[in-house]
């Protein structure tokens, strides 16, 4: 029964491990870096302790837990190309550090590394796992596909931001936790995946919450980033199926977040805005609903230390979100 | 024993059968529209073949036959975008088509799609072909960033163009072999490996060579487009290396090649070069060579209607080629 930083500490070491052909330096620098820049582990470490749950041998399942953060990895690099990002944790994003072509190959190459590292496994349950990720893998897409139409489009309901999100954020977590399960003895594999699936609905509102009521510091990145860019978020979209009922003010302030012409400004107005017209609690809420739908799940499997520290993990994961 | 076209008419009515859902279409209309556009599946088409040669199940083999043409056509979408280039077979490409964003995407489901189909199989060797699948993935990805590479380095070596080649065409098509070799008995991998390896060098340089020695009738192209795009081909890196020999008017019609730079009359001028230098019958004779390579591969199999069946399919290949 291994702790959340020994799990971080042993996928750290797992991902260090990885070693690349010098050649072509094209394709294998910018794995390098993108794997360098770090991030918490937070799927691997979810796939493990999902494998650790009913005594499932934990070197069993570091192979797809390699593969998940390998997965996750290739995601970042093309939607930050897709999404025109020009940072990422505080570094430039690889298409900007090595030009879009070397990040549509590298991310295609991390593909391809996920799967090797997923066809290292020896579970009995392998080729339903194959099965999970292709499927996964496919339905990630589907999320960043409505995320990319969603932002053109004039109005998203609450009840499709949550499809996306699920699809977009939802279905990685989900993953690895049925990755994790299956590495292991394969029970309680549906608790384990309805655990992950509000974690991850719940994480994204709360990350969507925090744009605008984190401080800069607890952030680590311009508070009100979302209302700048325009971004369709939980509290976006909450807003504005209040529209009709809105001031001219306020609607005027809604299209331009809406535009993508908000200014700073607007940052501080909205933050009072979302807070006045019910849109933050609202998100708290939902946040909380999704959070209790997990505990329902993690409170159906049977209790015990790996339960426990499945508890602790999902409080962490959420209290670094909103 | 089935023959080429009933293989190919059997891959067809899979692809056909392949249904997407409506939604997202950014996401699965340019998909259906790069597996509308056809092509011969050559790729299956061996693999269903490989299969077949001592007995093998077709109907087991169908699942990684649709993954390798799936597989095949998320490398054309990408490869498209790197290449900047506007039309496939005569159409537009899908990033001129639906915008650069949706072909990255669309050709990262298609990966997804070809996992999903792989694993499908239910063949013993489920693991193993995972596993040839993903590295051939990777050395793939792999020529295709030495092509890059290639395009603003100085001077290539026959050897390494012969390299690039090898992991940019050859190894789908080894893939493709021995895919279906393990979906069958699994007999002979090596010497189809080897078959497919010797096939798929000889067909690229066939390609390379038909540029200058076909009709347009028979190209279906602009004759000397490789040479217009200063396409680093085995023609062009074979020429270079004779560049010190050479009168001051052929190395300056060699340097507006390299830097793309070559007019429609260099064209002419380049395949009279190439056949006075020796050139052209240099690629006839590596080609030739790979060919007897292919075949001496072949000969190591059992003789019977299924070898010549795949004796067929090699000449078919490669008369289509140089």
């Amino acid at each position: 029964m291994k702790k959340l930083e020994d799990l971080q500490e042993l996928i750290s070491q797992s991902v260090d491990k990885l070693t690349f052909p010098v050649h072509p330096a094209e394709l294998y620098e910018p794995i390098s870096y993108i794997l360098s820049i770090g991030g918490k582990r937070m799927r691997p470490a979810l796939l493990l302790m999902a494998c650790d749950l009913f005594g499932g041998n934990i070197d069993d399942a570091l192979s797809p837990a390699l593969a998940i953060e390998v997965f996750h990895n290739f995601t970042l690099m093309h939607d930050d190309i897709m999404d025109n990002a020009a940072t990422r944790r505080g570094l430039p994003t690889v298409h900007v550090q090595f030009g879009t072509n070397a990040a549509i190959l590298s991310g295609d190459v991390l593909i391809a590394l996920a799967q090797e590292s997923l066809s290292k496994m020896g579970s009995s349950f392998a080729s339903r796992m194959i099965a999970e990720f292709a499927n996964g893998f496919r339905m990630v897409c589907e999320g960043q596909a409505l995320d990319k139409e969603y932002e053109t489009r004039e109005n998203i309901s609450v009840a499709e931001y949550l499809a996306m999100i699920d699809l977009k954020t939802a279905k990685v977590l989900e993953l690895a936790g049925v990755l994790g399960a299956l590495s292991g003895t394969g029970e309680y594999l549906e608790e384990i995946r309805s655990l992950a699936h509000h974690l991850g609905l719940a994480f994204q509102i709360g990350d969507d919450l925090l744009d605008l009521t984190a401080t800069h510091a607890e952030l680590g990145k311009t508070i009100g980033g979302d209302i700048l860019e325009g971004k369709r978020t939980f509290l976006f979209v909450t807003a504005m199926e209040t529209y009709d009922q809105l001031t001219e003010t306020d609607r005027a302030l809604l299209d331009r977040i809406r535009n993508r012409a908000a200014n700073p400004d607007d940052v501080g107005t909205a933050r009072l805005l979302f807070d006045r017209i019910g849109v933050l609690s609202s998100a708290q809420r939902a946040k909380k609903d999704q959070t209790v739908l997990a505990k329902n799940a993690l409170g159906a499997i049977p209790a015990g230390v790996a339960r426990d520290r499945l508890d602790a993990f999902s409080d962490y994961l959420l209290e670094r979100a909103g």
